[in-house]
């Protein structure tokens, strides 16, 4: 049967129950439009990435310069940062037109898709998926990081503690949107929270309160020279920092009416506090000479300086952990968006377009958890590693997307369609740049692997679209065929078969259910018989009972009992009417327990397997039920 | 379908080409009598495993007396190996008796079972089965190890090597009994001859050459005291080298006719070969003073000594590692023959009871070369901590089977029971103070171990058996049921439901389908939407086509479109005759490549598998076959 449905678990099993104690109750159809995001709500859930990205991307930037000009580290890195979050601001107004443009979700694939064909939307699609995925195993290792630099006896535990955000996530999900935005909306409030504490009591303490802030670590004196290629390498590294921005303009039909412009107010909310956020701890980390290492965050490094060992440094590092967790958290509202368009264009598997128990694209929500957790494992937590592969796929989309709105304005020619054109080229030209810095840049540590990757997405998404186009084809019904309806009569031959092994009652029952079902029709039972003695026994059962079947056995001398049941099946075929099917019918029984399976030859289970594939004929299981004890 | 039956790969499949290139072509039912033993091949097949047992046991004993009385150890050993052998001969004469009373085969499952009751039978059979499995997992660990100890390189592969032996016994058994005696015929001869040559030339080089042996490492002089205890332990830990026994009188049916003399002459040719062998690498361990160490064994450490590094010590080696894969092969040939007769009595899923394409049990095989690889992966191939598992089961087996022939005999009271009473019954008390030495000495050392697992496998069993019984009791069909043959007339009624997604080609095909099934009764066709659209779509074509069959929708607001067709399918039975069946047609389409599955929802396959269990529903699904390109 072809159609889009959903199988629940049933709810008398303990699996169905253990789901819907984490999952929640299955919602009705009506209840979507309830699940909608506020401004206040939606920030949080949809901002939480690139917000998070400060916890990590000035880090980055540090461990590219320090180990190269020591001390002058720190002037660059403010640089850098400033030159991020003029990227981001560009990103913002040209998002702003995009989200205009698109009410029902602007996001890369949709816009590159529209505007610059099925190639450059799947590109975008393929670069984004894999970001999405990236996006999960990095901020809860990220967030495991900062939990591990506060308390490090769990460092060895590392790798137990991301799958366990992961899971988290993956559940909090399936529960649903509005669930969800509850869920994450406070720490992430927290954070911003933390954060502006931390940088005003910072500042306040070095230049009102003349703490002279002393290095953990000496940092050495390097003799490294300021090149262009190690300033655009620190700038790659950072721009990891603007990965969320996509996630605002992809949500679109997440937010309550009017969506667009609530989606608007969210851009620039984040890019406010992004602007504040990232300036304000680059700036700390200039003041507080943080070093990056492996075992402590640079985050963690700062607030442990202004707030010692008090309990504010706890804080600072519980919501860092907890807003890069979120941060995961915006993939997760993404990527199952985005595979539903895939899929509703043919391009994934079409069960990423259905809505869940709780009215989620579920399938996409445990994909994404699934995958991300394997990509953990594979690289033992250590984010670091997955970062090169990361932004370059996200600036790739980027250019795809600003790219195509250049196009749709420049095509459209809508009022004011010249200012508009200029802001996405503009927004193109500095995201396409930026992929060329981080290609060039990172090209050997590991965004290599995303210039492999992209294409094995582009070309698998082509394969199942091919397939789905082929069978639409050959399963479209013209009205032509009308007239096989008039060729069926009541009275027509019916050609059915009962193979059995022995004359017991499942056999039986099958045979009582194929008498009544062949009315005055040709039936006939098969028997294959290893040793002569079994098939002398079931032909004398047989005349006793008075059977008026006619009863065909063959001898099977290598002890084979499903092929010769098959040629005989084949040979009716053969002198049968091409547009008829022949009818077997398999008495097979039900027994109670699992492992009673294996105590019995699965001769039907063969039988069907073997005959499932032919298109001649029907197969027919009845069922014996056997009771226990 | 209830059936004893097999299932063969298709020869046209990669599978089916490799199963038939390593397993050999399948063999007509005909061709069972010319597989069987004469008694030159049968020897080396039935006795490899008690005269490999001689490149263990010797080594087991030292490893027991060395440690506490340094030299005193070799004086002892002889002792110890020859009150082996005599136990040895007595199981001999007891066992001849067996063979005479069981001519179809009398393991000590038989025995017991037939003559001591279902529980004493079942003890042995478990307890054998046990041993087969640590047989095979022991033998090749063993013979691993002589290969290993002539070539130490490969001592890390040590596990890969065993496992190699283990998968080439498995083949070589699959593909069946004539050609395994062949096979494994030759090595054990090899064995046997190379073991005389050294033993004689061992012995003639040190009393009339003069060679004074020195040994590898200094024997320190130990303080312990030759206590009766430790006496007792070396004697149990030698025990194992009288394992093979039971395997002749187990495989009578094997044998060429005259079976029951034949098997009496490889018993007694085994006895003598044992004694010759085993008493005489004791003599030489005691001349050569060969010391237990876990990187080379005893055997080649004498063998270093008496030859040299000239090639006799390699074929010593080679034959050696041979034999005692050989002496797994005792398992293989034996343990598939007792699954089968558990299996024929219920005790063991009868799967057990069929032979394979090549006419041996296969799936006794297949089972045995699992199960003792995981042992061996899980013992990382460390012989020694397997040992004791093993003896305390083998005696265990022979005191059933002995206890068993005293009352066959007493029962029975044919001329000459006294004498032949009197041989078994002494038998019986011997190995029942074997058992209680092992079991003394090696409990803690793992006998406890084969404790728990014999009463498991006995439940287990059990439930077999009462799972058979009962499905035995509940499909038997009394003639009394003969009445219901008569109430079916063929103008009876039928009901018929169709569930469909849409009307495409494979929905079509079922329906045209189920209205020639339904002659002039009742058909309904069923569909759950998700939505009001696609209903709608579905009715405003269903009119087109002027299809006169009732098209029922209902609407699901959960999106689960299974549960409304099961709650109509149980109204409908509700509504409906007792005795009759609801035929439910499940249109399906089959695609070409396994990967396509995952692109459809198997909404079809979850409606079979929940309506399967239901015994009031035969379940037919109509396959449309979808073309490639």
């Amino acid at each position: 049967m072809v159609s889009s449905s959903l199988v629940y678990p049933s709810p008398k099993t303990v699996w169905g129950k253990l789901s819907q104690a984490l999952i929640g109750k299955t919602l009705p159809n009506e209840k979507l439009s309830e699940e909608k995001f506020s401004v206040f709500w939606g920030l949080p859930v949809l901002a939480s990435d690139a917000i998070s990205s400060v916890a990590y991307a000035g880090e980055e930037i540090l461990y590219v310069l320090v180990p190269v000009i020591g001390l002058l580290a720190y002037g660059q890195m403010f640089h850098i940062a400033m030159a991020i979050v003029a990227l981001l601001f560009i990103l913002v107004f040209s998002y702003r037109q995009t989200i205009e443009a698109y009410p029902c979700g602007g996001g890369s694939y949709i816009v590159a898709h529209d505007n610059l064909g099925t190639l450059p939307g799947l590109t975008a699609a393929a670069t984004l998926s894999i970001d999405y995925i990236l996006t999960v195993a990095v901020s809860s290792s990220a967030g495991t990081a900062a939990i591990t630099s506060a308390v490090p006896e769990l460092l060895p535990h590392r790798v137990a503690i991301t799958l366990f955000f992961i899971t988290l996530l993956t559940i909090g999900n399936l529960r649903g949107i509005k669930d969800s935005s509850r869920m994450f909306g406070i720490p992430t409030y927290s954070f911003i929270f933390a954060m502006l504490i931390m940088i005003i009591y910072g500042i306040y303490k070095v230049h009102v309160g003349g703490f002279i802030p002393q290095a953990i670590r000496t940092v050495p004196e390097f003799t490294g020279e300021i090149t262009l290629f190690l300033i655009l390498r620190a700038f790659a590294s950072g721009c990891t920092a603007l990965t969320g921005v996509e996630a605002v303009s992809n949500a679109i039909p997440n937010f309550r009416e009017p969506a667009q412009s609530n989606a608007i107010k969210v851009l620039f909310l984040l890019a406010l506090i992004v602007l504040f956020i990232f300036g304000g701890t680059s700036y700390l980390a200039t003041l507080y000479h943080a070093l990056p290492n492996p075992d402590e965050t640079v985050i963690a490094q700062i607030a442990s300086q202004v707030f010692g060992a008090s309990p504010m440094f706890y804080i600072i590092q519980l919501t860092t952990a907890l807003i890069l967790v979120m941060a995961a958290n915006t993939a997760f509202t993404d990527l199952p968006l985005l595979l539903s368009l895939l899929a509703k264009d043919g391009y994934m598997p079409r069960q990423f377009a259905q809505r869940g128990g709780r009215l989620n694209f579920s399938n996409g929500i445990e994909f994404l958890g699934v995958s991300s957790a394997i990509l953990v494992i594979l690289f033992q937590g250590e984010t670091h590693l997955l970062l090169p592969l990361y932004a370059v796929g996200v600036f790739a989309s980027f250019t795809l997307s600003q790219s195509g709105m250049w196009v749709h304005w420049v095509r459209g020619k809508a009022a004011g369609w010249r200012h508009k054109a200029a802001i996405n080229g503009f927004g193109a030209i500095v995201t396409f740049i930026t992929v060329l810095i981080i290609g060039a840049t990172k090209f050997m540590h590991g965004a290599w692997i995303v210039c492999i990757l992209v294409p094995v997405f582009i070309f698998g998404m082509l394969k199942i679209k091919a397939h789905y186009s082929l069978v639409a084809k050959q399963l479209s019904l013209p009205i032509s065929e009308k007239s096989a309806v008039g060729t069926i009569r009541a009275d027509q031959e019916r050609h059915i078969i009962v193979p059995l092994a022995s004359l017991n009652r499942a056999s039986f029952k099958a045979l009582l259910y194929a008498k009544r079902l062949a009315g005055y029709h040709s039936i006939r039972a098969f028997h294959v018989s290893v040793d002569a003695e079994s098939a002398e026994k079931l032909r004398r059962k047989w005349s006793e009972f008075g059977l008026d079947v006619p009863l065909i056995i063959r001898v099977s001398p290598f002890r084979d009992t499903i092929s010769p049941l098959l040629d005989y099946i084949q040979s009716e075929e053969e002198a049968f009417r091409q547009d008829d099917l022949i009818t077997v019918v398999i008495p097979q029984f039900v027994v109670q327990k699992w492992w009673h399976n294996l105590l019995h030859n699965q001769t039907g289970f063969f039988i069907k397997n073997r005959l499932m594939h032919d298109p001649r004929v029907a197969v027919v299981t009845v069922s014996y039920y056997l009771k226990e004890g």
